[in-house]
């Protein structure tokens, strides 16, 4: 296909979307959990049979788990001040992402998640909130935060709350990007401890793609990051400067970049065995000839949406041996709805009261995991994709005992346990789909 | 049936919601609303494609109501302050009512609403929550939060929301109570304008019900009304001390009771020719010699849970021509699940703004409307019951019709317009419901 194809095709979803979201009027609704006979039951799901399991929770508040739905809620909160790369659009401009995610939860990990939007760009109104809401939801998936302040309410979110919070701009990317990264590393025959990796952005999404590479063991000094002014390193005055407020890019320049490598892109990417760019819409922003002077069989994970930083048939030219994007048209999509579905799965099986990078990690070591288990890795399939559902209960499992293994679990289930769980909400979750679209509840999609 | 019986039988739906509760674990879940026919098309619900959505909301941010679900979703929030006849027992206690709202609202009127049971017990905290909820919400079900900070809320929120916001234990209640009052009125050959109506308790349910008869053409002079302390009325110096906290209270002691009648429940009730009782549970709050003591052919309406202020059979053997209590178990059930799944139906069809007292004598005329069209009309049978699910479409055409009358609809839609959706969207629910059960998907109800 040549550009000009290729753009036409990516125009493709945006037309079908604007045809779509019109005919659906939004992508979730609510479905009952419990059997409903006749009216008469709802004297045991309200008044007055209902007070017995109110007063039951107000007895012992731990309750809410096994007597209402909290234990499978996630909460789906953004303020809308980052919507996917349109930038601060408003929280009603974030609904229909919002939504989608919640429809994704659903599929694919079995998890009732609830779109919220909220009216506020204050970051501690936005933090008190969200803690407000805490007693109906068994999770938090933080969604479309602009930088600096997604750092600063995950971080408190996590540290005062008893529920887990995730950014999934962060944890989520991070944790799919380092699942590709272990196996492009296997492809290439490096290890992860060896390797010089460049990260080409310095926003929320590739510091936590650092710390995350970090935990999975590349060397903080083998990372060097650049930002829309160069490197990033320890002489970065500019940044020094606004470290209270950028205190997360600021530990950056400090801990990475060993041998302090000034310039920019071309410069971080110089002798580096891996590249993850997650910068800005391409193509050009990495060119063909930094590609070639990268170490040998380098790999390249060029992740802007819609066009990656550098077209794949490029990099590849220049002699990338891996190539991944966000992109579903071209193979190896790093693709977050790999992570969010089955790690939620495993999170709120095990009631975890956190979601550590560890348990990330084991999220990624799974995925990789299952590439290489059905022997179907090479060069040009690194990362399933969400059509292997499969993976998802194991990715469930792996994160669900990781969070039992550190001390974060309130509830202690084996790997097969857990395994099944999963298996069987999730099979629920996609034959429901299928008989509401079998009888028409949902109606068909619309020919055009 | 004897009143050991009866009391046993009461606790029946108590001892089967402990026993259902934790074999559902809650009561809703979400489902998809869009077709899904395969993961490629998340490229249309989600990333890249949803962006075209997300865009086209920041250019004109009305269209969140045909591109999103908030057309349909209600949030269902508390404070836990005041759970039934529970009190004050927290949010997550609050969660079974709430989540069971939220199955009834679903299955009798299509609506999608979410549970929302808020950590905070500070009135303009809540107030700021609520409003930052906006933009992924078409409306809002205030519930179980105590007096009198409920009216505080309501006001606020009402004043200064783009949606409607409304309190079930005040409006809810009141809609249905009228509906009822409407039918025994007729039973009786008496007009609404000439009654003289007692009503025992001034909580907000009571204090509503006062405001929707005189809506309804009772005169504010031929009420009385009783708390703990007797009967409301100018000279009541404890109330008009506290009357900026109580100031709905203290406005009622000077709009009611024209004759200045003090004293007691008995002295209110005296030459009474209805009686509305939200106070207390029973039996023996309100007494057989007291009914006789009203005018001819009585009209009781004692709704207190789980045990009404007087037994139905005593009412009767102290004459009462038409009895109505709050449960399931005799004729004449005044129950809120009557209300807000139609009204919310009518109200979110038409993008109401707001839900007027008119717009709930409406539904109010609808449900009395619908018995006696039946030819149904009788002592025993003053209201529908939530079986009869033809009278929710009525409900919500009727609502909607007031609604644009009135110039609070953002749509205008002709009754058999409103009529043909809601009917639709209710029979889809219910089919879910079938669908679910049937397949599975929804366990069938264990045998205790």
């Amino acid at each position: 296909m040549s550009e000009g194809e290729l753009l036409k095709k990516a125009e493709k979803p945006s037309e079908e979307a604007m045809r779509l979201h019109p005919f659906y009027r939004g992508k979730i609704q609510t479905a009952p959990r419990c059997a409903v006979r006749s009216v008469n039951d709802f004297a045991v799901w309200y008044t007055p049979g209902v007070a017995a399991a109110c007063r039951a929770i107000h007895a012992n508040r731990d309750l809410v788990y096994d007597l209402t739905c909290k234990w499978n809620t996630v909460a789906v909160v953004t303020d809308g001040t980052r919507v996917l790369g349109l930038g601060n659009i408003g929280p009603e401009a974030g609904m229909p992402v919002m939504e989608g995610k919640a429809l994704i939860f659903k599929f694919l990990g079995g998890v009732d998640a609830i779109p919220i939007c909220l009216d506020t760009a204050d970051p501690d109104e936005f933090i008190k909130t969200v803690k407000y809401l805490q007693p109906s939801f068994g999770g938090v998936n933080l969604e479309d935060i602009e930088q600096p302040k997604c750092f600063y309410v995950l971080e408190r979110l996590r540290s005062e709350m008893t529920i887990p919070v995730w950014h999934d701009d962060q944890q989520g990317t991070a944790a799919v990007t380092l699942a590709g990264m272990i196996n492009a590393a296997k492809i290439v025959d490096k290890k992860l401890a060896d390797m010089r990796i460049a990260l080409i952005g310095a926003g929320a999404a590739n510091i936590c793609v650092a710390r995350m590479l970090m935990a999975a063991g590349v060397r903080p000094g083998n990372i060097v990051m650049t930002d829309s002014k160069g490197t990033l390193h320890q002489d970065r005055d500019d940044i020094e400067k606004s470290r209270e407020k950028f205190k997360e890019k600021w530990e950056m320049c400090l801990r990475t970049n060993g041998d302090r490598v000034k310039g920019g892109i071309a410069e971080a990417m110089k002798g580096a065995d891996a590249v993850v760019a997650l910068a800005q819409p391409g193509p050009g922003v990495i060119k063909k000839e930094w590609v070639r002077f990268m170490a040998h069989d380098p790999i390249v994970f060029a992740c802007a949406n819609p066009v990656p930083e550098i077209w794949p048939w490029e990099a590849k030219e220049a002699g990338a041996r891996v190539v991944a994007t966000g992109r579903s048209d071209f193979p190896n999509q790093v693709n977050n709805s790999l992570g969010f579905p089955g790690i939620f799965r495993g999170v709120l099986d095990t009631r975890a009261v956190t979601i550590t990078d560890e348990m990330c990690v084991a999220a990624a070591e799974t995925l990789a995991g299952f590439v290489e288990s059905k022997g179907a890795l090479r060069e040009e399939y690194v990362l399933p994709t969400m059509e292997e559902w499969e993976v998802y209960p194991l990715e469930a499992a792996a994160v669900g005992r990781k969070a039992v293994e550190q001390g974060v679990a309130r509830v202690n289930l084996t790997h097969e346990e857990l395994l099944r769980r999963a298996k069987a909400v999730i099979a629920d979750s996609r034959n429901m789909m299928r008989l509401l679209m079998d009888e028409g509840i949902v109606p068909p999609w619309p020919e055009a």
